[in-house]
């Protein structure tokens, strides 16, 4: 498949790499052309790079893995037209480090950062997903042993079992993808940030996931 | 240990109930002094009931187990007095319903509804813990199968061993009860509330607890 990734940090370029290494054209998208740290990316992993809208423009699917507080501004950058109709997969986090560590999450209104970006640009099939997790995680769930979970949301069935398919291919097993339901979802999933950004100080370490347990 | 449960909700008797199972001297604190279930409740397990003030005067440990929306002013009732030096179990969630479900987290400026009370109550030695989960599974863990967790977090180390011992007779393992730190450790787990009532709607059930899965 066609997928763009927006933004070149360090979650971008795992999804980029990964998506590679499964065999899609991938496009790494960045604010400029010739952004230093795409252009590095692409020469490395026979991929290609280029401005936000040029990499949504020529993409099927689109993965926002851009900073949250910085998400809206890319995908205005991108461009209503170069999503519309797509599948937009969100990993973003709205979190707000303006008065330092831990960060707020910002939710004004209280919707999460997935509902704005889906009320700003209501042509693309919104879905959220992997949020939860440090990158290494999201593209190899098996890092981590056990039964620990990857959640999904979104209003479009459709885009959401297309996201799910790329979960599975990330080798996320069916029974670890937990259905949230409509888009409203998220604002659960982006409140686990404080407890995750937590958890990461007091266990030392960013490589662990949460697992849900039932009686 | 004579101990003093605030809220006669069904958290509130939940934990009275499996205090008094125990061998605690319990006492269920309500508005006033005559309030009908508590009452009840006092009646059905030989134990006390009285106003917050009366409960929080003769015990050695307060739990709050009042809705979150009116803590403050429930532990306003109990007094401050009644609060000094002893440990304050805060289990309560600031869920704001006056919008209707879901609910938001009310968490002024940023800080938890436990940091709040406890610079309202400085005397008072607050440790957040058991607000994660539903209260059959606070009380009984091994209902749910598996290595589920239960937070805790603190300013007083003290008091936090002392709630922790609690939680060992829950029948909570030491492996499984997390230690998050001081009680800015409760935006964290107040936050979790609105996955966690998410995903009570998806499973159909409120029966179930969260993991945390390390690599």
């Amino acid at each position: 498949m066609k997928i763009a990734v927006l933004g070149t940090g360090e979650v971008g370029r795992r999804l980029a790499s990964k998506l590679v290494a499964l065999g899609h054209q991938v496009t790494l998208g960045s604010r400029s052309a010739d952004h230093e740290g795409a252009t590095a990316w692409a020469a490395e992993h026979d991929a290609a790079h280029g401005t936000f809208a040029a990499a949504a423009g020529g993409a099927e699917l689109v993965v926002n893995a851009t900073g949250g507080m910085v998400a809206m501004a890319a995908l205005e950058a991108a461009g209503a037209e170069n999503l519309a109709g797509k599948v937009l997969v969100d990993v973003s986090n709205p979190l707000d480090f303006s008065e330092g560590f831990p960060p707020k999450v910002a939710t004004p209104d209280g919707a999460s950062l997935a509902e704005q970006i889906q009320r700003a640009f209501p042509d693309a099939r919104v879905v959220k997903t992997l949020n939860t997790m440090t990158n290494t995680v999201m593209v190899d769930p098996a890092r981590v042993p056990g039964d620990h979970v990857v959640f999904v949301c979104g209003d479009d069935p459709a885009a959401k079992e297309a996201v799910t398919d790329l979960l599975r291919s990330f080798g996320w097993p069916d029974a670890r993808i937990v259905d949230l339901g409509d888009l409203s979802g998220a604002r659960g999933t982006e409140l686990l940030l404080p407890l995750w950004l937590r958890l990461m100080g007091t266990l030392g370490t960013a490589d662990f996931n949460f697992g849900i347990l039932k009686a």
